[in-house]
């Protein structure tokens, strides 16, 4: 992070503070978010986005939960009742990403072992202030980890493809798919950096662009539909995305459009890498088939900052995510290093040697 | 066309009326074009866009500059010179869509025959105009055979993903992908439309989603990430796009966009077709090495409508148009019937059996 770019999601206890990712890269806005229900708002309307980001918002949205919970129950049911109810209300805030109920059930787990174990509410609730910061300083370090991975997987001058944003906007800082290219790019290995825009909500076109800016990183931004150009002109050497959720097989959901890359990386024989930290890694969904893609609003398609793109009776439909089916994955690249192919295994294999993630204490 | 819908290419001797196409669909704007520097103007800026529908607004820009020149001229060669300057005016507007170039040299050639037979210039002027205006009138008979040809293809219930705008807007009428939409429709064959946006200039979201609105047919509209998303769930039974130009073994310059609809299309085997007149074949291109891609202003992927999308600062590469090699097109749907592969042969074989447009008389 370079001394231009405020740092988006800053926390002191009872307060989260984020900058509204849906006014840059025009106005810097700070919101300050006070309860569960304002954190779980901002997150449904992509004030705070990004799987790893939305589960440290989660996390301190449970944090901020303990603390009114611990001022307003009468009992250690009750207390564990409010908590649970904020945690329902976090997790359910937007359905596709898994580090948000990872991250939210990670810290209700913490509040209920304590609790149980006969700790005061009080207590509890302060420990949880200092869970959910490590968990966001640990998803800083779990970025420059998969970061330098990546770059170690990639040859000298290389121009990546990327979608959506990945970077420190949509991680606790540094970034996943972005990570890698900030990595690359200090170890000299970087020639340029493709975005594609990212339609309907231009992550890409106003986040990812800010970002290599003020890093001083070099790129090119495209709409969507130049991305199949670049990569059969052969001025793409690897694709890198993000990732949402991903499946015991390793069938991935992520930014819809992030299918449509894969398929014409395949066809034009560039690798195709997701990166991801553990936690974006859902066992208990066995396939793709399992993941549930949410379905956004149809102004998202219709206007872009009010300015109308269609007429307004124009049905639309409009899937935030889709799968990219395992096959058309190159390589995981995770905190542990990369996984390859047959995933059955290397992913199931990852899971059992990190079970629970190492920045939050038991 | 229905009584809601403008005529969007009116012709007097003299002045050419388009709706400037930037405008729609929140303002119908007609546009006086009154000289061939206007009209190539009027295409540069792509208040008249469409391959067909540039062929026929450079024919109408030819006839101006017929009226102009026999005004002017002080000789039969003064005259062919002013012509042939103006020709070469219009058909560098804008490079890659062929129907423009043939459109202009088939009039050029006209008024050199009729000139150099002895014919007055202020007579070969008045022939200009029914000939330009015949070739109008042939095209929406051309778009109209075309759509009963693909309609022939389709099964009953099909969905079809478009791309841009290939409707009235981009041809004399009717249209030629979406000519087939709607003999289909006419036919009871069609269930529904998905309307790809087309960024960066949105054709599919304001044009064609117009278009259909005011036809009555069913229709989604989405993001260009999402066509991918649709094809993989098994909603999407065929594609049909346009074509800017087709190079003599059936590699097809389209919006941008279109190949990367190819591959999809075939990864998830649905037919992918592409609907052209006669005049969008090139036989003096060998194969899609040969077609000029034309780069548009950065802005388009800047911003839309004067809103920013993105640091103003950003670099940006904006080919209008890809090459989908042959290989991925199931067929070709002209006013001649289908031609299937092998496309060396059957593209070969329409050329000799059409040499020459059917509406110029010669």
């Amino acid at each position: 992070m370079t001394a231009e770019r405020p740092a988006h999601i800053a926390y002191e206890p009872g307060t989260l503070r984020i900058i509204d990712q849906t006014e840059l890269p025009e106005r810097v806005e700070v919101v300050a978010l006070t309860s569960p229900a304002d954190v779980a708002g901002a997150i449904r309307a992509m004030q705070v986005r990004g799987a790893p980001a939305i589960g440290i918002a989660g996390a301190y949205g449970l944090a901020i939960a303990a603390l009114l919970a611990a001022e307003q129950a009468d009992s250690a049911d009750h207390f564990l009742a409010m908590l649970s109810d904020a945690a329902h209300v976090l997790e359910s805030a937007r359905p596709t990403a898994v580090n948000l109920s990872w991250a939210v059930n990670e810290l209700l787990n913490e509040a209920k072992r304590r609790t149980n174990a006969g700790e005061s509410a009080k207590s509890v609730a302060a420990r949880l202030q200092g869970a959910a910061a490590a968990l966001h300083a640990d998803d800083v370090e779990t970025c420059r980890r998969i970061g330098n991975a990546g770059a170690a997987l990639l040859p000298d001058g290389v121009a990546i493809l990327t979608h959506c944003n990945t970077g420190d906007f949509a991680t606790g800082g540094y970034g996943t798919a972005l990570g890698v290219v900030r990595s690359a790019w200090s170890a000299g290995k970087l020639r340029e950096v493709f975005v594609g825009e990212t339609r309907p909500q231009l992550q890409g076109a106003r986040l990812t662009t800010y970002e290599l800016l003020t890093d001083g990183i070099p790129f090119t931004l495209v709409a969507d539909t130049m991305a199949g150009y670049l990569m059969q002109r052969g001025n793409v050497g690897a694709v890198i995305v993000g990732a949402d959720r991903i499946a015991a097989n390793g069938d991935t959901a992520n930014k819809v459009g992030t299918y449509s890359l894969a398929v014409l990386a395949q066809e034009n024989r560039i690798p195709f890498y997701v990166a991801a930290p553990r936690s974006s890694f859902d066992p208990a969904a066995a396939s793709g088939a399992d993941i549930k893609i949410e379905e956004r609003d149809p102004a998202e398609v219709l206007t872009v900052r009010g300015v109308p793109l269609a007429p307004p009776q124009s049905p639309v439909v409009n899937p935030a995510f889709d799968v990219t089916p395992a096959r058309y994955i190159t390589a995981f690249i995770t905190e542990f290093g990369a996984l390859t192919p047959p995933y059955d295994s290397s992913i199931a294999q990852m899971l059992r040697q990190a079970p629970v993630h190492a920045g939050v204490a038991h």
